[in-house]
């Protein structure tokens, strides 16, 4: 690993670390499970990785977040369209991702991830670049909650333009929207992908400024809404709902997909699934409910601040 | 529709109309919701299906059978790769899909399905070709229902040559596994597409040998299951290993994910969702439990007649 790769592998350590402690904090309860794990020589991929699994808590039911870091001989293709000079050379990649399942309806299931991977021919320089980025999925919406998310990535990606913020919000728009339902999944966030920008330098720097605001992002809401009263009804839409979650995981999301299908680490792969979900046949919310606002008013893409 | 087309979907309307009857007998409690639908003129298929739809029944906790009948202008690329002579041509597609997820966790899920596509320039005669099969999912296992489920589909496909059933049968193994987890999805059955055989009646034969076989497959499981006591212990059990269906179902089955992604009706596509699902990370059985004997002795493919 180069000097610079274990400054990210360092940071991205110290980030799961202080999620992890504030997560259990705001749980009262629960504490992680680690679970660390290296691929076996012989495997395709080298690498390690640390899995961090907390179930059955206060605050939150089912909490997942992994750190990894892998290593191969050859850059796979679906990497390299962009980037043709760097066909068949050895790579690394390295992130932290995050699905937190809160256990109270009224509390938002929260989505992180940041991620780099390196790459160059030996002897030349590695080319660094970038992704990831932070989204909601509230069961009952709150605008004050929209905005909240959503000011606080827009503070976190200002010292990077200003067209970064609404450039990374309207691809998280695209990106967590469930097709098949014509309904986004969530109330959006930001995502990127390949990002080089300024460097590998200025991509650090983007990877600690969501890393960073991250707790910032969520916490409050969860502070929010945690005591909130909630019964029958409200446990019977949060797991219609957490159905949308699997089915945008399952069917869409690349990571989760790709990964399952081509080897990668089954358990870490699906920390994101929630903990119990349901399925009914056209469920659908009574007008003017709650429930029915949620699909009409916040699962729309829509400028929040 | 040709002569031969309306005589399979008289069949397969037939088909749904007596599997509904005799599973709403099995059941007692619950009848089947009826919803019928219509593509919208203007879309890029035209067509009609029925979805009939059980929930909260005494036996089956969902159950779901749809028939559907579509028409388009021009044969996907996907129909076309064995039959490079019929690119574009109009075709229709007709079927019969099944999933029952029954209650007590002693009795097992099913998967049956046939359908037949056929296609032809216009002034050329259609050729016909068809698919299917069936497919049993328990949770805890018992020799004796994967013999007599194997040994029906065996005596149902022996008019079809000797090698019809060892063939569907390794089919059906290779087909329904999840190689995200090494496992299969179930104990198998009989799995068949792009079926031609010896013309189009021939395959009209298969679909009313796989039809007829199914109740006789699967209900004297059914009846020989329903009345054994189950708890909590095996109620988990049976959510989590529910899990492992909608990992299937929605990562690796052809049918499903190609559905979704291509503007299938969610719906009835969705209707092999189980109704309560959980996932846990690294849960294990028990060793020498019946819960860890349905992956180890089950869950592998084997000859079971």
């Amino acid at each position: 690993m180069s000097a610079f790769s274990n400054r990210v592998h360092d940071y991205l350590s110290g980030l799961q670390s202080r999620i992890t402690q504030a997560i259990e904090a705001a749980d009262g309860r629960a504490v992680f499970r680690r679970d660390d794990w290296h691929k076996a020589a012989g495997e395709p991929l080298q690498g390690a990785g640390s899995t961090r699994i907390l179930e059955g808590g206060a605050v939150f039911e089912r909490a997942g977040i992994g750190l990894s870091q892998v290593r191969g001989p050859r850059l796979p293709p679906s990497a390299t369209q962009h980037r043709p000079e760097l066909e068949g050379s050895p790579f690394e990649a390295m992130g932290v991702s995050l699905v937190f399942h809160p256990l109270n309806p009224y509390v938002p299931t929260v989505h992180m991830n940041v991620r780099m991977i390196s790459a160059g021919h030996p002897g030349t320089e590695p080319v660094c670049w970038f992704g990831g980025g932070m989204d909601l999925t509230p069961y009952y919406g709150f605008d004050e909650d929209c905005q909240h998310f959503h000011r606080t990535c827009r503070d976190a990606l200002a010292p990077f333009g200003d067209d970064t913020y609404p450039r990374f919000k309207a691809w998280c728009d695209d990106y967590f929207f469930n097709r098949h339902r014509g309904e986004a999944r969530g109330i959006g966030g930001i995502f990127y992908d390949d990002f080089v920008g300024g460097g590998a330098e200025q991509g650090l720097a983007l990877t600690r400024a969501v890393g960073e605001a991250f707790l910032q992002a969520y916490l409050p809401i969860v502070e929010r809404r945690a005591a909130t009263p909630w019964g029958e009804r409200e446990r019977q839409h949060q797991l219609h709902r957490r159905g949308r979650y699997v089915e945008f995981n399952l069917v869409w999301d690349r990571g989760t997909h790709f990964g399952l299908q081509s080897g990668g680490r089954t358990e870490s792969i699906l920390l994101s699934m929630p903990p119990l979900v349901a399925w009914q046949y056209q469920r659908q919310p009574e007008p003017g409910s709650p429930e029915a606002r949620l699909t009409e008013h916040f699962l729309v893409p829509r400028a929040w601040v």
